[in-house]
């Protein structure tokens, strides 16, 4: 575990969860945790006045959270324009209880808060952009055509410092009133749920004898195994 | 499918998507499609000025998305206080290109804009309740027990009119680029992933002779099928 791992979390009053105070995590390695079993993040950005969230995909690197987008796009700029607030989250599991509002989910997530910063620096776009297409496709990255002069010119890159973050995790059973489980009948426990990968699909415009990389086909094989 | 599904979506120019066209859904059942199939929702409110983003639980019935909290939450206060974004997201597959900037996911997206309502009528509060719980763990809340007072007083309850909305699918192949298609030696394809359930885990807690409610082995039985 790096030096950078050793960090606690939740230095600032937003990024200190004030509910649930039992699923709190504080340690950093927790958040690296997420952030990595993770693929896509939710984006928060202030539009005309208003929050407007988004789906996207993101790369960790030590402190830095990336996000790239086009150039062209309207959020982007909303990105740049003031704090955004990132969150990415796990569902483990159905909590099932005994009485309607205990009923809940396991759950791992990370919320970021922060001032994004645009990486202008060319080694470091594409050293961004690696860690992003590392991140969905683990191994890809050396194995492809890398980002030209003009996607490159077309691209966006953001850089989120992870200081500003808060960890919750949710795991086990039920948490019923005990009049609930005296007065009994009612089954409770947990439905866990899991994401899996399948077999890999070559693309239909694959030229014969191109095989499937060793490394998506690992992917593929830890189906069974939870993420 | 009910007169309401025939409703076609993106009324406002926030909910009209700008970028990758090509991925927009403008058909009602699309989005309940989305809605319907996911567990969990981001609720992005604007807090001391800056966008928050927040998983949460949800539920839909009709036109209507359910939201709830504790009356004490800091976040439900915000998500009354203005408008509010809700995104559901969905990862079907990582698109593995023969370039970089080509990776990317299938994926199905909604995303949400509005001015959340506060649910204060009792028989709607616990309409809105029940919506919540069945779709988190589907025909469960009539075996269980339903809030009491003193649950419901502690509870906040939010309706989000869902006309203001965008859907985005993305489905099959890398699209590359025709040089590095012909240039050739790439792996190019999808990795598909599901989410799929395990068995059910009792509660540590459950009397002896309380079986596991058919609903829920049924579900735990969908593994095999795509969600």
């Amino acid at each position: 575990m790096s030096e950078t791992n050793r960090i606690p979390l939740s230095p600032t009053p937003r990024s200190t969860p004030k509910r649930a105070k039992e699923r709190v995590r504080t340690d950093r390695a927790d958040l690296d945790a997420v952030l990595d079993a993770g693929l896509v993040c939710h984006l928060g950005v202030l539009l005309g006045g208003s929050p407007v969230v988004i789906p996207t995909a993101y790369g960790r690197d030590g402190d830095m959270l990336y996000l790239h987008g086009s150039t062209g796009a309207g959020n982007m700029r909303a990105a740049l324009a003031g704090d955004i607030s990132v969150a990415v989250t796990l569902v483990d599991g159905i909590v099932y209880a005994r009485s309607a509002m205990h009923f809940s989910m396991n759950y791992r997530s990370a919320v970021m808060h922060g001032r994004a910063a645009e990486v202008t620096d060319p080694d470091q776009r594409l050293h961004a952009l690696k860690v992003m297409v590392e991140h969905s496709a683990p191994g890809a990255w050396e194995r492809v055509r890398w980002p030209n002069k003009k996607e490159l010119a077309a691209t966006v890159v953001l850089a989120l410092d992870l200081t500003e973050a808060s960890v919750k995790m949710r795991t086990g059973g039920p948490k019923d009133d005990e009049a609930d489980v005296v007065a009994g009948g009612v089954w409770a426990g947990v439905l866990p749920t899991r994401r899996v990968w399948d077999a890999p699909i070559s693309s239909d415009d694959l030229e014969v004898g191109v095989e499937v990389p060793p490394e998506v086909l690992e992917r593929a094989a830890l189906s069974s195994a939870a993420i």
